[in-house]
């Protein structure tokens, strides 16, 4: 007997024929003896409706974040309600639980709190019953019993926390696509499932833009060991597994190629080239909100520099207005910014063992043709910043030569 | 400084332009200086909603009552976050409570809960600080945390409840009319609005199918004591106060002459005159969920009797079946049944001083060649079951004749 933690998104419960199939997959699964959980998201569409009526209601206004919670989690709460009815009606036993009933504790940041602890008593117990817990991901309480929520990719981080906190075997994290691809199938025609890949691989590639995942889901896997299973909801076979680096067999070079087209680039002429230069010119930005990604410094030369860097393209007028304030504050030559641009990346965990996959990399572009504005590197990965409409072309390269061609090293 | 309680049902927060407007109402009393805590309902139409998906999900299964009110409970949720929302737009301080937040202690019975107690130290903590309460009416929690709903008419039942708990000076409750009328103004043209009613008088009208509030409430509102004040909430005019009978100055014979056309009435005859054949026949209807209303048993004639009774109209197939069976077990000579029906009724607390209002409703009704199936009685109340098609006929003879041609006797 395992204990099986599932979390199904919008998309796989947005109507009461796809909750039915939710249930029936369920159902078969306690059938075969596991206990299981079900975390699920508000029905697809149902968050934007209310987020729309908030702001509608607020006018000008900003709606008040307390408010906003209590109005977002109704949707959660439906969600849960009706597929523990369904469950119900195959004549398997369950129970609907909100984040305040099912013991999901938080801070009091409201649209983004943290998770604080889980009081699992209360699910064990249903557990041990032997009746399905069907829980609402997304949302908590705080310590004085207001409703919060988890913000974006809050119910990835639900299911993980409680498959955490019961100790279970793995988290399936239900979607709609079939699992973790080498790059995006619709753009490199060779792009394969991989049927593991490791946390910290998953976690560069999630924070480069593919969608599969959450980051911060997968960090809480990471930190607490939770294997996860990535999977369709709409198909039996198994997808990919998210698991410790030591239990990867197949290691490969590059596992995963992605692009991002939801950046922008800024740069400063001529800073000087002094300390204390990047607190003046970061500072701001981060008073306003916006979330700096990739920083490049050259070298200086005549006692100036040019300083580079990314920021979301959705903050990209902001950005820059504020950067053309503290360019002339710096007596900059110039602040210009481009937002056609794509940050395309390799991922992979044998990069470790690997020298020279970052000079392969800016061969296959160069003999693209394909000019590099930036990079920057981690332990498993490099990204490069480059033209927007190039971007398809330099993923295809990237995994014919990388992906396609290359050796799996041998599992650590 | 008074502390008020207003109750919004689903039509006056119907949409985002009357959540305005109960908000701008709202805030204007609390400008004013007063404590105010709003009890709403679900948008209208929402809880239709629930229901009709809860059904779609269950098929042929009965929707599980405690997940059921986990569902339902989600529409008042929507309404108080927006409520809430709509009042901070204003600059006006204002907070939601959800049934388990605003400490609505119920039993467990899911989808039709009796209140507990209310622990109204948070609301009174924020009302306080000067803050808005905005509550889920229809909801609470059972000692278990498990959320539950009170069943038809529970939104006013939850107001004049937390009313009671906090010892408001009023409760109002807001409606899509302006008051309680003398008789239906469509029906009777010179029906008038009462400006203040007796809760005996109220409790007789509510139960004899005036729309303007659950039976209920009223009871609720008698036990405690708390002044109810029913007003339209798209005008500012006063509508109707329900009050003690002892705060009735101007007491009227008869202050309302109501017509209920959703019952159907059932004969059993020739039912052999003896003890125990009243259980015998009720017995079984009782057990099928059906609620009888009028019992109306002739003197006996050679050793039978006829029983006759009304029904709610939804039932009257049912129950007419299970006359039968029962009428057949006892020889009666026939089992007849009439869902072509009206009860009229006229109501007074001055009638309990006045004798002869009985003779007085007759003789009109004869007047008017209007035959009498029927009769029931109170000390404040008297019932007629007519002809349906005659209703109209009946209901503005007797106003003409019993309310506006009769004065008001002094009050107690």
């Amino acid at each position: 007997m395992s204990l099986i933690v599932q979390k199904y998104g919008g998309t796989s419960v947005a109507d009461v024929d796809r909750i039915r199939n939710v249930a029936a997959r369920v159902a078969e699964i306690q059938k075969q003896g596991h206990q299981v959980v079900v975390c699920v998201s508000a029905m697809s569409g149902e968050t934007n409706k209310l987020d729309a009526l908030a702001r509608e209601i607020s006018g000008n206004a900003e709606p008040n974040p307390r408010e906003f919670d209590a109005l977002l989690s109704t949707g959660e709460q439906k969600t849960i309600a009706l597929l523990a009815m369904a469950i119900q009606a195959l004549g398997v036993p369950a129970r609907s639980f909100t984040g305040g009933q099912m013991g999901m504790e938080t801070d009091s940041s409201h649209t983004r709190a943290r998770i604080q602890r889980i009081q699992t008593d209360r699910l064990r117990a249903h557990l041990d019953e032997g009746a399905v817990c069907v829980i609402a991901g997304f949302q908590g309480v705080d310590s004085g019993g207001n409703i919060t929520t988890l913000g974006r990719g809050g119910s990835d981080t639900s299911a993980v926390a409680v498959a955490a906190a019961l100790g279970a075997d793995v988290c399936e994290i239900y979607t709609d696509v079939d699992g973790v691809y080498t790059a995006d199938p619709r753009v490199a025609e060779n792009a394969r499932k991989l049927s593991k890949i490791s946390f910290e691989e998953m976690l560069e590639l999630a924070s480069l833009g593919a969608k599969v995942l959450q980051t911060r889901s997968v960090k809480f896997a990471m930190r607490y060991a939770v294997p996860l299973h990535v999977r369709s909801s709409f198909k039996s076979d198994d997808g990919t597994w998210i698991v410790p680096e030591e239990d990867v067999m197949e290691r490969l070079v590059v596992s995963g190629v992605t692009s991002n087209v939801n950046e922008a680039k800024i740069r400063l002429r001529n800073v000087p080239d002094q300390p204390g230069i990047a607190v003046r010119v970061f500072t701001p930005l981060g008073e306003a909100g916006i979330v700096v990604d990739m920083i490049v410094q050259n070298f200086a030369n005549d006692g100036t520099t040019d300083m580079t860097f990314t920021v979301p393209r959705a903050d990209y007028a902001r950005a820059l207005a504020i950067a053309q304030q503290v360019g002339e504050a710096l007596n900059c030559a110039a602040v210009e910014g481009d937002d056609q641009i794509a940050k395309v990346s390799i991922v992979g965990l044998g990069m470790k063992d690997h020298a020279g996959v970052a000079t392969r990399m800016f061969d296959v572009l160069a003999t693209e043709n394909i000019n590099i504005q930036m990079i920057s590197t981690s332990e498993i990965k490099i990204s490069v910043v480059i033209e927007e409409e190039r971007a398809e072309v330099a993923v295809r390269a990237l995994h014919a030569a990388l992906v396609d061609e290359a050796p799996a090293s041998p599992g650590a």
